[in-house]
């Protein structure tokens, strides 16, 4: 893939440490853009990712990385979800189409706030960010008309925009990439998913369960792309493989 | 005024302890609604005006009141503002059309969201605040382009939404006024603007200076109307009296 006319350009890359906004960040730095990496420190019980979204963003060379703490538990009233309050992690759930507890209310509205924020003050016009509209969860933030609604209004949001016309552009290159698609273009771009963390309900040593949506459509799409998925489970045997 | 169909509804109400505000979270609760009022420790120095936000709410007889925190300054890569880092605040500005120092960048992108997250959480569908786009000090999210854009994110960005095709509604009823149409609806309504605070760079005491943009404008309006603003300045006589 050649350098296109992104080259010297910054952006910023919304990184939670898993498969998805890895490979997110592999495409922003191979289309040449200067990445300001941005996580969140929401209170989620997989503060783990965390860890790996360090080990990412240095891996990738990025400008900046910041941690952002932001409280969206049920204690300053929002939350209300199982991966940030006392609702148990569903495991092996059946996919229904519906939305499992896991939904973090507005969670992706306020991420893109904050990361347009962080591009207004970097100096930055392009977001990235990993959400997928295939194999996912069912949170409705992860699909095209969020992400153009949300595009609509960074242009109306800022200074940047008000002052300069300087068009901010939300891009979502994998919303409409299967798993197995997205794992195996993170292998061609040299992604090291030994890195990564996607699991909702790790033990105490950061080790996946195996068992909740995010490790069973991370496994998926590994077993989908014909590679090992290089990450330690809590079971010497991945699940799938039993 | 007569309580219309919204009676016994919940709505979430921005509440910065301001002057807008007041009036704005005393028109919903003359609506009928419950109201959920939502404040922001974002690192602003006139982190007083919280004191005021909590007087506020307790004087309107709100279901609930939370302050979220949330680091909006420039140690975490945002911010780059008079209201959150060691920027002069303005004082005596001339209003030359442009966007003050004291913008601080996407911060209604970033409330609004959180704002929804509490009105999804509290079962709201209304969400109300206190933009002005009259007298105002040119932040570009005080805009009605603003607020229509946020309405259609909104509507895509929660389960609510999705699942239940409930309909967010944002509401910016001073939108169109002047601030002395302001203060003279809100003494209607039976606002008490002494507990209020608009200052930007108040003393220690929580005292305005009288000479900022938010004074300023909260001077005029109240002149406009032709009403003493009830509140100390730092100076025995208030700055537009001299």
């Amino acid at each position: 893939m050649c350098m296109d006319q992104s080259e010297g350009k910054s952006a910023v890359v919304l990184l939670s440490g898993g498969l998805d906004s890895a490979t997110v960040l592999a495409i922003a730095r191979r289309k040449g853009y200067r990445c300001h990496a941005v996580s969140f420190d929401y209170g989620q019980r997989h503060r783990f990712e965390l860890v790996s979204a360090k080990r990412v963003a240095e891996a990738a060379g990025v400008e900046t990385h910041r941690i952002i703490r932001i409280d969206l538990s049920a204690a300053v009233g929002l939350g209300g979800s199982a991966l940030t309050d006392d609702i148990p992690v569903p495991k092996d759930r059946p996919n229904d189409g519906g939305i499992p507890t896991t939904y973090v209310p507005a969670r992706n509205a306020i991420f893109l706030s904050m990361a347009l924020a962080r591009a207004e003050v970097a100096g930055a016009r392009d977001i990235f960010i990993g959400v997928n509209a295939i194999d996912y969860s069912g949170y409705p933030d992860c699909r095209p008309e969020f992400i153009e609604a949300f595009q609509t209004l960074a242009n109306q949001a800022t200074a940047a925009s008000a002052q300069n016309g300087q068009d901010f552009t939300i891009h979502a290159p994998l919303i409409n990439m299967s798993k197995g698609q997205i794992v195996s273009l993170g292998i061609e771009l040299g992604v090291d998913y030994s890195l990564t963390h996607s699991c909702y309900d790790p033990d105490e040593n950061g080790l996946a369960c195996g068992h909740c949506d995010s490790c069973r459509l991370r496994l998926a799409g590994f077993r989908e792309a014909g590679i090992e998925d290089p990450i330690m489970y809590q079971h010497t045997r991945k699940p799938d493989q039993q």
